[in-house]
């Protein structure tokens, strides 16, 4: 069915005849029985504008006029851009763990392992990693103050918590988490995390620059939208990337304009390549209008070093694209040698004010060592856009109305964590201190052991939570990936599935050099399955080499 | 500066040139350097079409190619759509009153009144409604769950919010409710909800039907993101309507096709009406795809007939269109004589069945009589598509990983709330009762109120949570809201917020027959201070008419 769809899509963004836009389509409308009434253009304040009746009739430009009722909804008459969307990280390799975990859940033992490890995606609870206590400490207080007089409250949360639930209680308009806030984010909030911007960079920051969101999907989604005018309009993407751009643009009708890592030199940004891609992207009548950055790198893992750092916004500044830096792995650095600067900082190092540069820093409360994904927290540092830029950016946060509360508080939490002194100062270090070195260990052992293996190399992963292994594979496997109709990548990630029940995703998710090919692995599993991880996953690679080598 | 914003923004509107949609953009690249690196469509899995390279050239459909850097971002350059769209419940009014109130703060006395009351929006807990206990209890519980075994948590929560905790807990793989569930929502509460849509409507809910969402907003974008391809497209709306439809319609880029709703018979929808109007739009080109119905309405509080429901479904079905229930007020319903019944509901009482009409209800935590909007809950329920269709939607909901958890654990809360014979439902059903016969005599008072002004209807609201009243305005005051440039309905609410700290949203925010004028309030502030909130809307109307009277 899946393999039919897709084809009937394919052959449906072939035909679909291109349509022009117009950019007025309140119609004017005429009844018969009431005159007076017509369409009043409703969604405009202003009254010169509402009595102006910007009424493009498209008669002018079509004539599929019909009596005939509006034909069922089939895929082939969904927008195009939804049809061409794509999002490995949750697609097909993950269908097929669905269907094996159901099989394993009905018939236990009916498969050669025993669970399934959900490698394919950044959750680390989902894999068992606990939630920091203090967060959920003052989350829990927030959400049912009226505990927070009590006595017996007192045996049961950590007196700072308790504290703070207060202070951010102070912060809402009448203490109500149940209300929607302002929509850019309960101020309060925002001015607990342009401190800990400040804290972090040695740089001011503007509690009016942050937007509050449900993670920060939601927060590039709306930087596409604004950005995206048509697909002659291109977006600046590292290659690989985090599927979340090709799929933003795609649902906004861009382009997206692509940018190599240089794996040789441990995915390596490079400024030639940028400026050499840009030429190309402009020669070929397309508006580059950002640049994306995702460090520490997704899927990639490396993280940028501050020279490099200060070339790409040296690069913008020259050619005029917005920075949208995805900054979500920022806690997340794994090696001593390797420090995270976010690019405001770095601009600010080199000069640049608000006004030189237009920045977007993008964080959620998915990653870091608190990995809180099932709460949608996040945000975006807006910055170096005129007042009138800000106010669209603005009306399109306020058309749904503002993110979760709890979300909002979490981000101020993770900005502003414990300080020493505090009563949970030790114990929430402990638990951010046991995580990150935890972490550090599980991406050395898997990287170590994904390097061992027969035709595989692995750049160290200095940061973020993934590891993008190389692999080459025998034309026999290549072959019979393409007598499976599968891309050789996809093909060797089933083969894995299917035999040891650990989720990847192929390469071709992120895009590759063509012809090399890749997965990406979480270092999430929890560090006592490790072991058994590497042992399977040796195994298996040993097995499908003896199948496959030419 | 936002005039100077709004005319620019008109301006850039009119001058746009139409571009030509060109349905393939990911263009292929070269590379001196390394002529095997081409663009390679990263978005898709699929081994065939990943190899087919879909590569339209723009070189030929543009001339644009220039060695300058992208010209900085300004109003004029962002996303048309964006610009054309507006949210007047969030727009110009609330950012006075906003003012308003820090004068307020910086100077208290230095305005006739004590105290901004924002009935623009439909958000009780800001006004003051406390949140329902259990819900509460039963959220903080997950937030922290490792308190579930401590005995003190025995004397600060009931005891059926702690057996309600663990079963939801228990439903959550891993009872991890800080990870990313399934796109949709996490199973176990979506069999809750659809366990409580069947109670509710006495036929059958399929939990694989249910996406949970950050509340209905992000739901209502998601299936016009769908539906419209472009332009030519057309959403079939209730003027009034509520206006996150018409923005997410322009943000989307389709036709707001409207139906009015006929105020003479307390906002009767009437079948004569969508006929007429949409042989117009079909008369003019635009395929409608989709008919939104509001019940109980908003801004209008009516609740339709189960009869008029009937006509609406067989009206759906005879022309083709998908039916997108707005049921967000299902909860909220004032008068002895009107009841709800979901429009699923009616349409399996004639005997229709999921193959027969596609159809989604729409559902918040955000109203109802808990009006939680700070949890941002909600969910969609999808029935009547293929199951092609329905993979488009998972693709898409898929993009943005999951919605909030708290937010799906209330909005299963709500559709299971505790029964006869749990040790919370009395205290519940006092708080869920105290509230809503409090919401019926605030409507009813300020119902009263309005017709008691001078040249003021109002219709009942027999639901939801606003009132919509008619305002007759004298042609002196017309003139001077024209030499205000001001609509004349916006002039009243502004000269209203000035006088008495009362903020109301005009009219034309909401769409009304051109040349009437209305304002939309809400009922929501605490009951003690609805008579003094009369009070002073009564002085203001008379010393208004008496400034104005012709």
């Amino acid at each position: 069915m899946r393999k039919f769809v897709a084809q009937r899509t394919k052959s449906l963004l072939k035909n679909t005849s291109t349509t022009s836009s117009l950019l007025f389509n309140h119609y004017s409308h005429q009844s018969s029985s009431l005159n007076s009434r017509y369409y009043n253009n409703i969604n405009n304040n202003n009254y010169t504008s509402r009595f102006a009746r910007f009424f493009t009739s498209i008669n002018d430009t079509t004539s599929m006029a019909s009596d005939k009722s509006t034909p069922p909804v089939t895929v082939e008459s969904l927008n195009p851009k939804v049809l061409k969307c794509e999002y490995a990280v949750r697609g097909e390799i993950v269908s097929l763990a669905q269907k094996l975990q159901q099989d394993l859940l009905a018939n236990p033992g009916s498969q050669p392992f025993e669970e399934i490890l959900y490698c394919n995606i950044g959750n680390p609870q989902s894999l068992g990693q606990q939630p920091i206590t203090f967060f959920r400490e003052v989350l829990a207080l927030c959400d049912h103050p009226t505990i927070l007089d009590k006595s017996e409250t007192q045996g049961l949360f950590s007196a700072d918590s308790i504290e703070r639930a207060w202070q951010i209680l102070d912060q809402i308009p009448g203490r109500a988490t149940g209300a929607y806030s302002h929509s850019q984010g309960v101020k309060g909030l925002r001015d607990s995390i342009a401190a800990g911007i400040e804290a972090r960079d040695g740089f001011p920051a503007d509690p009016n620059d942050i937007f509050l969101t449900d993670g920060a999907s939601p927060a590039v989604h709306m930087m596409m939208q604004l950005l995206i005018r048509s697909e002659s309009d291109g977006i600046f993407c590292p290659i690989p990337q985090y599927p979340l751009y090709s799929a933003s643009i795609a649902l906004h009708g861009g382009t997206l304009v692509p940018y190599y890592l240089n794996e040789e030199t441990g995915w390596g940004l490079e400024i030639s390549e940028l400026k050499k891609q840009l030429e190309t992207a402009r020669q070929k009548g397309i508006t580059v209008r950002a640049l994306v950055v995702i460090n520490p790198g997704n899927p990639t893992g490396q993280v940028l070093a501050e020279d490099n750092q200060g070339d790409i916004v040296e690069f913008c500044k020259k050619e005029g694209l917005v920075l949208l830096a995805d900054e979500v792995y920022q806690e997340n650095i794994y090696v001593p040698e390797k420090q995270f600067h976010s690019f405001k900082k770095v601009a600010r190092s080199m000069g640049y004010g608000d006004k030189d540069i237009p920045l977007v820093s993008f964080q959620s409360v998915s990653k870091g060592y608190y990995g809180e994904c099932g709460k949608r927290g996040g945000y975006m540092e807006v910055t170096g856009f005129t007042p009138e830029v800000r106010e669209q950016i603005y009306k399109v946060a306020s058309v749904n109305l503002c993110s979760n509360i709890s979300g909002q508080i979490l981000a101020s939490l993770v900005m502003s964590p414990p300080k020493v002194g505090d009563e949970s100062y030790e114990s929430y270090f402990a638990e951010k201190d046991g995580i990150l070195q935890s972490l550090a260990r599980r991406a050395k052992t898997l990287e170590d052991a994904l390097n061992n293996l027969e035709g595989v190399t692995c750049n160290k992963a200095e940061g973020a939570m993934y590891l993008f292994p190389h692999i080459r594979l025998p034309n026999k496997a290549i072959q019979a990936a393409e007598a499976a109709k599968k891309a050789p990548d996809a093909f060797y990630a089933s083969r894995l599935l299917n035999a040891t029940g650990i989720v990847v995703v192929p390469g071709s998710g992120f895009g590759q050099v063509p012809g090399t090919w890749h997965f990406r692995c979480t270092i999430l599993p929890q560090e006592e399955k490790i072991p058994a991880i590497v042992t399977r996953l040796t195994e298996f690679h040993q097995k499908f080499m003896d199948e496959f080598r030419d």
